[in-house]
């Protein structure tokens, strides 16, 4: 039985790469860059006033003066100084012409007349300099600069800044294809009446949502009875997605049949089990291009298995960083009986400070284990208890 | 000019409440019950073996008895004794056999012989007790029970909850229609190529990023000049949705032009201003059961704003609750100069434990301000200075 570290390692050197592809970029929320992006110009564009009020020429301030202004300068204008021109009157976000280069904010300022479209104004500023109140040309980005790498993941900041760039069709990571296939003679679908022995699939949607979180629809969900011709039909279709997850019963008919049937279908097995709790029986193989994660049955222990091995996988096929764990104080207490490294449950909860908390739950059958927990936490295999104030490695789901 | 809280509030007084739909579960992610959900029968549905082995009545256990065992169950079989029949082999997941209540590891057992399907048993556990290694019917769930509430969002563990559930259809609140205005003759498409003194429209992406969160897609997205007819043409037919989300350019044109547009279609401002940095012009108002957010024109005010006073509106209209800030410790120290309330964009940094570092940034028309950011820290009004180790309201994007 391999480590946590050991089989993410594993899992990793598996990693195929995404194809790239374009899309619209209103649909790019939530996918990966698969290009580096550069500025397309200066950012800002132009010298640009940051208040409503007067642009003149540093050097030549003097409180005493009386300015003659013809012009008042809005945002989106072109703007250029007549000759003679000393001053404009200039609003937020309009550029700053060439030959002035600051901006004495209006409340600084006093209209003394208005005749024939040219206003007499005094300016008392207490201090000038260059470039007061003024976004100088180029300070945020420099025309060809670096600005997002390929394998970013497109948030709010990152989408609006894309399309600050004019960025209208994006070069993303193409997304994998991925099978999902639950087994199990215990299994029913959602939409059926369960006899008092069977349970509905509820793996497949814990999947769904991880998935969800990258964009990524699933080609395919089946659920397939404990019989092998079944079985082995279902997993030729499955291998041929990117991404061929196995989940459902725990029943020992599956955890019979289903590696024998992958082996004969040609996928090699890289680990099976691993050092943890919940999620101690999974299973990862390859085939060509193909990786199969066999989940184990019970519902927290999919939902374990798919936040510490299938998500850092996605993210590494989709060029992204692996998220380190954060690490927070846990308020209580908590013990464990085993040796193994265990993953339980935990809210964010916010005192003083935020920390997580565990949520009870049964054991990893209790359908509610996971219900409002924002994430999971890592109870050290080595530590019998956790206690209060301990600092912990914390998963968000 | 009121606070933030205040805004905030008046924000929250002005909401409506959603209608209900029914979607299929698999649509459901990201959506928020519109009505309470309780259990349809007992989780486990029956006693359920948590281990392989030997399930027997623990009244009757003697480590020194042969025991004769003729069955083996697995998951998603029924289960009955036959008469005189006083063990049974069982998988976990398996059903426990009425008349038994305990189940002995299959490490505790020795097969002494198997003949004509007869098997010749001794268990020697070193402890035994009544539901010994059982799952009990109804231990999580008991049928009936209240399980979520109206307003939750479903995650992860909600929708594999309700899979379980077997609630195939979902009742769900309906998402809210959304219009978006942006506004200034200096702002041009994102797919065109800007002059020298224009910028592209950003805000709607910031926006359109945040309604994503909640699966909502804006009916419409427009882009108007500085041109009171054309202006209050978008805005009249912006009013038709639930929402309307005006951005965009922070010329002088747009300032002057919108307010009395706004009035004269018929929208009551409930506030304009608020005490904060960035984001102070922010507008707000509401005609019938449509709200408009007047939000700043800064890529960072929008976000900001948006965060702030957009999010808990529509979190209130989906029945959720709205989430407080987390509170982090500040890794390095930052400044202000002037006497507000003020956001910044922050990184969630974790060393010994995860806390919050600024990212810099050139003010709020910096495109690249939020950039990686994971949310936004509020720095206090009356703090002139946050010190390394000062515990901060974070807010996630």
């Amino acid at each position: 039985m391999i480590s946590i570290e050991e089989a993410l390692s594993k899992i990793l050197e598996e990693v195929s790469k995404a194809e790239s592809e374009s899309v619209a970029l209103r649909e790019s929320l939530g996918r990966t860059l698969s290009k580096d992006i550069y500025a397309d110009r200066d950012y800002p564009p132009f010298h640009r006033s940051t208040m409503d009020g007067y642009a003149i020429k540093s050097a030549d301030y003097d409180s005493s003066k009386i300015y003659h202004c013809k012009k008042e300068i809005f945002a989106g204008m072109e703007s250029n100084l007549d000759p003679g021109e000393e001053i404009v009157k200039i609003m937020t976000g309009a550029p700053v012409p060439e030959g002035l280069d600051a901006v004495i904010k209006i409340e600084d300022s006093q209209e003394l007349s208005l005749e024939n479209s040219i206003s007499k104004v005094k300016l008392n500023s207490d201090k000038i300099f260059h470039f007061m109140n003024v976004a100088v040309r180029g300070e945020d980005l420099k025309k060809g600069e670096f600005v997002l790498g390929s394998g970013t993941k497109i948030g709010m900041p990152e989408i609006s800044l894309l399309a600050c760039l004019g960025v209208d069709l994006v070069s993303v990571n193409s997304l994998p294809t991925v099978s999902i296939v639950s087994t199990g003679n215990e299994v029913v679908p959602v939409g059926s009446t369960p006899l008092p022995f069977q349970i509905r699939d509820s793996n497949s949607y814990s999947l769904i949502a991880i998935l969800n979180r990258y964009n990524i629809q699933p080609k395919s969900i089946v659920l397939v009875p404990d019989e092998e011709t079944k079985i082995t039909e279902a997993l030729d279709k499955g291998l041929e997605s990117d991404i061929l997850l196995l989940s459902g019963g725990v029943s020992m008919g599956s955890m019979d049949l289903i590696p024998p049937i992958l082996e004969k279908l040609g996928v090699k097995k890289i680990f099976h089990k691993v050092s943890l709790k919940p999620g101690k029986p999974i299973w990862f193989g390859k085939k060509g291009k193909t990786v199969v994660f066999g989940l184990p049955g019970n519902p927290f222990s999919v939902q374990v298995c798919a936040r510490i091995f299938l998500d850092p996988y996605i993210r590494s096929y989709l060029g992204m960083e692996i998220s380190k764990p954060q690490r927070y104080s846990f308020y209580g207490k908590r013990k464990k009986k085993n040796s193994l490294p265990e993953y339980f449950p935990v809210f964010l909860e916010t005192k003083e400070k935020t920390g997580i908390s565990a949520k009870s739950f049964n054991g990893s059958g209790d359908i509610r284990a996971g219900l409002f927990s924002d994430g999971i936490a890592l109870h050290p295999a080595e530590q019998g208890e956790v206690l209060e104030g301990d600092v912990l490695d914390y998963y968000p789901w």
